[in-house]
């Protein structure tokens, strides 16, 4: 997508070097990050320099490249391709791109696993940028029906950031909302800022506005009342992990809106390519992990002081102490559907079996 | 409530002058305002240095006082009425105490109203200490049956900030958390932040620390995932008006809470001293309205900054906009019941008019 004008990707090659955007900077500053060691690439990811679940998916694949770098011997490759995979529980993307990784880099001879590695891993990003073409062009006739229908602004609300930042290029979420805004529908987004990390506020609102489309940010209160009033024509959010049943695991906060879009008749979208669905699982309430992150990153909260300084504000007294589970679990009886890669589905085994039936 | 073992109300007399805490600076610091004129009083309603609904109700009554100190006259008096019911839309006891206040001052000689008025206001006051008190008893055995049953720790969720500081004494939602508390019983509060403006965070998680009450404050996006997975026993939160019906109008964010606790069959409770029941209406979601406060309250957020300072930081970028609705109503079929300082009730015109014939 667009920084004023000019199309970038969340992650991209200089030579042998990775390169991202640093998204604890945004929105303050657009700052690129040399990832030249896995150790690095391993940090990118903790501390959610890159966040969103396909794109650490990608900057995991990479980091592999930047470790065979250094040690292309099977016994570092496994190794350093675990301590990656450990880097964050709940996105099943990383281990879907590591287990891709390793299945071609083991059948390959080490003298030539750096080249074949770079190669895999540039395969991974195209692909998760056509996958998410893909889902936009799918998304898109949701939006458009709204806009034929009501012939009015149309108004979609978000959770969390599933834009390009999130991905390799166009998001999950946000496609089809780049998609109809590129097609000249007149729309709207409501974007939860997104508590505790503000991803929301921080990424979404940033990257809708280089963008050119239209958008308010509001606390992750507001959404139902949206609702009632008859403000959200749909809600559109990502996933990091959807079972084979239907069941979404996103950012903390998902549930709660979709239960408001239930309770309101509003449909409920989630955005989910075929690289976010665990193949493996049936009950997301039991068996998705829920990553639980430190609670200073609900007792803090950075911006921008007046003073010009990206300074960090305690909004907690420092006796209190604080809970950060960091994604919840909306069962499939409250999604309206699935758009993926290869079209939109129920959020049921049956639905997803039919548009993927080499899983089922 | 106790602040480090010594009482406190949160507005009180010093002569004719009205004290109370700067609830904006809290929890950072605990700073007394003297309001010495009608302007004041209706500044600090305004700007929020005291909130909730039954303390400004309290504040309002007060700043009639003052009002009249200067112009005991009729006109005057009314002139002044209306503007300080002007400050704020959602909460009915602003407009409750002062029709009181009126509706007793009126049949007063000029001459005599001030002292009519502190009498009256006091009155007030000190009806709204037991009110709360009695709330706090009703309330109290929906915690001690959890306790009794369980035979462990009782986890209440609560969202904004119900407690003392919105009231003059011992809180709507938090008077039976304190009873429970103070009774000895094992209980512990998952305090919700609060966006925008952080209540919970910084006035729910410092009364109750203060008190001594276990506490541990999270996003407003995490609460649904709690009663997911087993960890809120139950939900009492305070409100800013009711229908006669049982719809519930309170703080942004409630209603996605009563949704997530009915579909995970958590008991969903509302404190609601009669003085914030609107008998007038019947349709929550038509009828009350719904103040929008400034956007700058979601962009920006107010904390302490490392180097000891209270400092304001944007999180949002400046290009975007924000909206900040600052109430929405929960349906009556949502709630629980209604704890009022004559009992529980169901939240429903009967359970209301059987407690309170007098108004049905």
């Amino acid at each position: 997508m667009n920084i004023d004008g000019t199309p970038y990707r969340s992650v991209w090659l200089d030579g042998s070097t990775v390169r991202i955007f640093d998204q604890t900077a945004l929105p303050w500053s657009l700052r690129v990050i040399d990832l030249e060691t896995v150790g690095q690439a391993a940090h990118a990811i903790t501390s959610m320099q890159v966040r969103g679940a396909p794109l650490i998916g990608a900057v995991a694949a990479y980091g592999l490249c930047l470790a065979l770098n250094v040690d292309a011997s099977t016994a570092a490759m496994e190794r350093d391709a675990a301590m990656l995979a450990a880097t964050r529980p709940t996105a099943v993307n990383l281990r879907w791109a590591l287990d891709r990784m390793l299945t071609r880099l083991r059948n390959t001879p080490a003298a030539e696993r750096v080249r074949v590695a770079y190669e895999e891993a540039a395969l991974i990003a195209d692909e998760d940028v056509a996958q998410n073409d893909a889902i936009g062009a799918h998304g898109l006739p949701l939006i458009a029906a709204v806009a034929a229908r009501a012939k009015r602004r149309v108004n979609v609300l978000t959770h969390c950031n599933a834009g390009w930042l999130a991905t390799v290029d166009w998001g999950t979420a946000l496609a089809p909302i780049y998609k109809a805004h590129d097609s000249g529908i007149d729309l709207h987004v409501w974007v939860d800022e997104t508590r505790p990390r503000n991803q929301g506020a921080a990424l979404t609102a940033w990257e809708l506005g280089k963008h050119g489309v239209a958008h308010t940010v509001v606390a992750d209160n507001a959404g139902g009342h949206l609702m009632q009033r008859g403000d959200v024509d749909l809600v559109i959010v990502g996933t990091d992990r959807v079972t084979r049943t239907g069941d979404v695991a996103n950012k903390i906060g998902t549930y709660l809106k979709a239960l408001a879009a239930h309770d309101n008749e509003v449909p409920f979208w989630v955005a989910s390519p075929s690289t976010t669905i665990d193949w493996s699982l049936r009950d997301g309430l039991r068996e998705i992990p829920i990553e639980e992150r430190a609670g200073s990153e609900v007792s803090d909260v950075t911006g921008l002081a007046a003073d010009g300084r990206v300074t960090t504000v305690r909004v907690s007294p420092p006796e209190s102490a604080s809970a950060n589970p960091a994604f919840d679990v909306t069962p499939a009886r409250l999604v309206t559907g699935l758009i993926t890669e290869r079209g939109r589905c129920a959020a049921t085994a049956p639905g997803l079996a039919a548009l993927f039936p080499e899983f089922a």
